[in-house]
């Protein structure tokens, strides 16, 4: 095949991609700890706000970064040849270890609100985070005994698949959703004082706004690989898999 | 080709799914315009309160429902046959008008803090919400000049294309990010006296919640009809379209 010489220079192989976007996943935990660190009052598990502080680290540890290192398993050439097995382990392992930091990281929330009577659950943030952690919930365990546990039949395996991959990305979008709007609300609680205040623009809100943009992006570049169709397993169209998708795909 | 029969009951046309997709975005115009006008007073031009209602209700409108319906004019199967022209033509018109729509809101918003004394952009909502107006205006611009305008050659609108798709979808996830930013902010701004403080989940709360949701799942069934491989147009393989998808798919 001959593409336009363009074209040909604008190609992108994955692997220096994938290490841009964990330099990027790196930055984004850093400045969410920096931030808890520097202008929050640091950590701690005491019901404090320190204990607050745990919430946002592991919110964007576990449903962004994590979550986005899990969803990208597939797309590393290495696994595209030889046993799936192993990077099905590997897919469900990190994806497990990003729920489980989701679940702490709402357990460090409610621990703060209780001991310090303020009700849960009530901002557009809390339901919008809420049915992210549980519609990951049913995407993992759904994932688990339908293409880990040896039971399900082909047919299923192959109905599923798309909507595994659609739920995929669309959590991995709420997820980001849910960081901005509650980055945004902290801020709004946090700087109300003279030279604080939020609308006067101190450096936390500047720091705090560009970690919402990083975010933003990682999720973005997520996505993007996710969609990239050069980037996907050259089989996924093999009879195997394809039974639905090809139905789906109306070929 | 034989499916399982499961399967090819779940597979989902796409005009009664466009009717459905209709009905919610009048439902989330509904909604945004019952809560600006029952809860916070109305709508006006004169700087006041009423003039900030504006803002919301234009910018759903615009950057979610009408900018929905452009993105999604290529799945309209009468678009697959026949001149190309008269719906690039609806395209870009739905998608200028969802534009001009944005602008408005930018201006309500800015004349209600310009006559209130508030300074501009410095939360994370109005960060994203700008870049993503800002993104929106280059990717008319780009994409008027490459598939409008007659003079770009084949070689870059096929380089162009499949960033232009990938930029369309980018952009509504910003501008849903933008939407939930934005309702959580205004209930944390507006409900905070008494009985109607935000965290006792008073109606108003309970109801603009429910938009923000409601416009969330608007943007996420978009999303899924535009990455839908059966519902996109058959043709998009021709040589004349694939240069560079298909360099891109690595085929």
């Amino acid at each position: 095949r001959h593409h336009h010489p363009i074209a040909e220079m604008l190609d992108l192989p994955f692997l220096p991609f994938c290490v841009f976007l964990g330099g990027l996943g790196f930055v984004c935990v850093a400045f969410v700890s920096a931030w808890c660190q520097h202008w929050r009052g640091g950590f701690a598990l005491d019901g404090s706000a320190q204990t607050f502080n745990w919430h946002p680290v592991l919110m964007v540890t576990g449903l962004v970064v994590l979550y986005g290192a899990a969803a990208l398993v597939y797309r590393l050439p290495p696994t595209w040849s030889g046993p799936k097995l192993p990077w099905k382990v590997l897919h469900s392992v990190l994806a497990l270890a990003a729920f489980g930091l989701a679940v702490l990281g709402l357990a460090a929330v409610f621990r703060f609100h209780n001991d310090h009577g303020t009700p849960n659950m009530y901002s557009l943030h809390s339901w919008l985070g809420l049915a992210t952690v549980l519609l990951f919930s049913c995407q993992w365990l759904a994932g688990f005994s339908t293409f880990l546990l040896p039971w399900a039949p082909t047919w299923l395996r192959a109905l599923y698949k798309p909507v595994h991959i659609f739920f995929g990305s669309t959590i991995l979008m709420l997820s980001v959703a849910s960081c901005i709007s509650g980055i945004n609300e902290k801020l709004f609680f946090s700087l109300k004082n003279g030279t604080t205040e939020y609308k006067r623009l101190p450096a936390e809100a500047v720091f705090a706004n560009t970690l919402g943009l990083l975010i933003l992006l990682f999720g973005v570049l997520v996505l993007g690989a996710l969609a990239r169709p050069s980037w996907k397993r050259p089989d996924a169209d093999s009879p195997d898999s394809c039974q639905v998708p090809a139905l789906l795909r109306g070929n």
